[in-house]
């Protein structure tokens, strides 16, 4: 890890192989203090994906790989089968910290698929096996986020104003971020984009990391509350959204922090294009629209009081915090992948973008 | 004023002609402190407009009516075009606080009317009318207030799920508020309504006055932020929007607190009824479409600092903090009003609607 001025000079997850420790930047300190968290336990891994320390759904997948590969390090034993009862013991306790993010179980199942691949090598080859594994899940996200960048800047142009939700940045992920990839390559090639950027209630990822992570790079940000997003469409600041995604379904439905949704009705009604940021990671065959994708419901104190001075509303009041929102698939103009954008119909070019997928290697542009 | 416990046994706007001082409850302190402001001068006054101390249509309009009485109370002069002058000067001075909402410089003209229509008068006799003309004003929003609450109420049935946006209730008025009318006389019958508080961000008038309002009231609140309405009505657990406005052109464009026309389009996209909570007096013919209408623009400090422990972005960033929205008329199921609720063509309707409210009484259902 660098040890430089800069946040931006830190990754986001990185493994400390030698003192078994995954070292993170702890997100929600951000943008008053860097503070570096060194996890040693399951437990304050899954507690640093829980509160939301690591957050992301590609950062997540990348976290969960090399919490998984820690944790099976520790276990002791040389026998497969016991090997294999205590590895998938702590799977499913990682893959419990948060329901929506489709990348943290595909991490873990990749995992888990090494296990499958050598059982018949000895514990100590499949142990080296999971931290190559984890490793090129890690590398692999920030060729991806490369790609995705590439495709998403062949739909604006210089000078254009764009808008993003939450943070889908180099925080998010590994390097680049995904919604955010273009705005980082275009800003290298001098496109002088103004970005729109939601502050994201209630966690303020907007506010703390993209307005952050993009204006600490030099690109131009102007901030605004989520409910302002329809007021800048409609005065005809925004040439294209791009956002992130936590999980998409076959029919292009996308589960991704909640407000998206909200941005893409005033995108649609304004005529401005809204594109999805989506590593085919988390592109989920096995949900068939939205209304399949389970929806994390988190603490209230999130909205009542969670950042502020006081408590901002009476007590014994209820409140109501879905974590995520479903953008229905006719909202999204298109889905940026690592192997090209789908387009309408979702079914069939989200079908046709994994079969290429399956080759295994991201192509080169 | 009551000085019994509860804050709502207060009015939101009061005169205390014998001391010459405007009384408010300072709105920026709610929910945490109950603080009672006397106000005595056109500064004062205009600062406490300006803050959002005294704030909501209707009851800017009352605390512009009490306030340039007093102004006017003031002028020393017995010649009435020495005093016409003061209080003009007065009255451009406080039409100046806030430019959005109509009620001001509405209120304001209907007090210089007053003087036009007195000039022969002693100045003595002018002062006694403006005070008349302001309890009026006063007087006039309740039963506005309460008949919009008759016509909204019969547009949903008990057990209904509500949403509302920001604070259209009572303390923006002086009793029953108006998009809170429906449910404050739904509640006295019985309706047991569920009512969804979007918080309003940046100066969370939801979080803070409307939930908590309600909740004092003993309504169902479920305090959400603005960017889960979507995610609400999407369920299916939303009937109808109710909210207030500032400002409605002929044509039924209308312009309300910031975030407003993101609700209506979610309810537009998921079948969900959106009213507007209009008393005459917000509906403005001089300005043919939203286009018209000026939105003021305020603080961005109130996005990244105001309510927090810290400040919740980077220095430098830009920020764009417009304070009200305009809803497209397309949007809009209908607008109530105390003479009856205006449906689509609205240039037809509401013309209509101005006609009868020229009697200049409020009819009694």
């Amino acid at each position: 890890m660098n040890k430089g001025h800069s946040i931006m000079e830190y990754e986001t997850v990185e493994l400390d192989d030698e003192n078994g420790e995954l070292v993170i930047i702890d997100q929600t300190k951000l943008p008053f203090k860097t503070e570096i968290l060194r996890l040693k336990t399951q437990q304050e891994i899954w507690n640093a994906i829980y509160l939301l320390q690591v957050r992301g759904a590609p950062a997540i997948g990348v976290a969960a790989a090399f919490g998984i590969y820690l944790a099976a390090k520790e276990i002791g034993s040389e026998d497969y089968r016991a090997f294999y009862k205590e590895f998938q013991k702590a799977k499913d306790y990682l893959d419990s910290a948060r329901p929506t993010a489709v990348n943290l179980s595909w991490a873990l199942k990749r995992m888990e698929a090494v296990c499958n691949r050598n059982k018949d090598k000895p514990v100590k080859e499949i142990k080296k096996a999971l931290l190559k594994e984890a490793e090129e899940i890690r590398d692999r996200d920030v060729s991806v986020c490369r790609q995705m960048g590439e495709y998403g800047l062949s739909l604006v142009k210089p000078g254009d104003g764009l808008l993003t939700h939450c943070n889908a940045g180099k925080l998010a992920a590994v390097r680049y971020g995904t919604a955010t990839a273009p705005m980082y390559l275009g800003a290298e090639r001098g496109y002088g984009f103004r970005i729109f950027v939601d502050e994201t209630r209630p966690l303020l990822q907007g506010a703390r990391l993209t307005a952050f992570e993009l204006h600490e790079s030099g690109l131009e940000v102007i901030l605004i509350c989520d409910n302002m997003s329809a007021s800048v469409m409609r005065s005809g600041w925004v040439n294209a959204v791009f956002v992130g995604c936590d999980r998409v379904a076959a029919n292009g439905d996308t589960a991704n922090k909640i407000g998206t949704s909200m941005a893409a009705l005033a995108a649609k009604r304004y005529g401005v294009p809204f594109y999805v940021c989506a590593p085919t990671s988390t592109i989920d065959m096995e949900m068939k629209t939205g209304d399949d994708i389970i929806i994390e419901e988190r603490p209230g104190e999130e909205i009542t009081e969670m950042w502020f001075k006081e408590r901002m509303a009476p007590e014994g009041i209820n409140t109501y915090n879905p974590s995520f929102d479903v953008t229905d698939n006719d909202l999204i103009t298109g889905i940026v992948t690592e192997y090209g954008i789908a387009y309408p119909p979702y079914t069939e070019s989200l079908k046709k973008i994994l079969a290429e997928s399956l080759y295994g290697y991201v192509p080169q542009l």
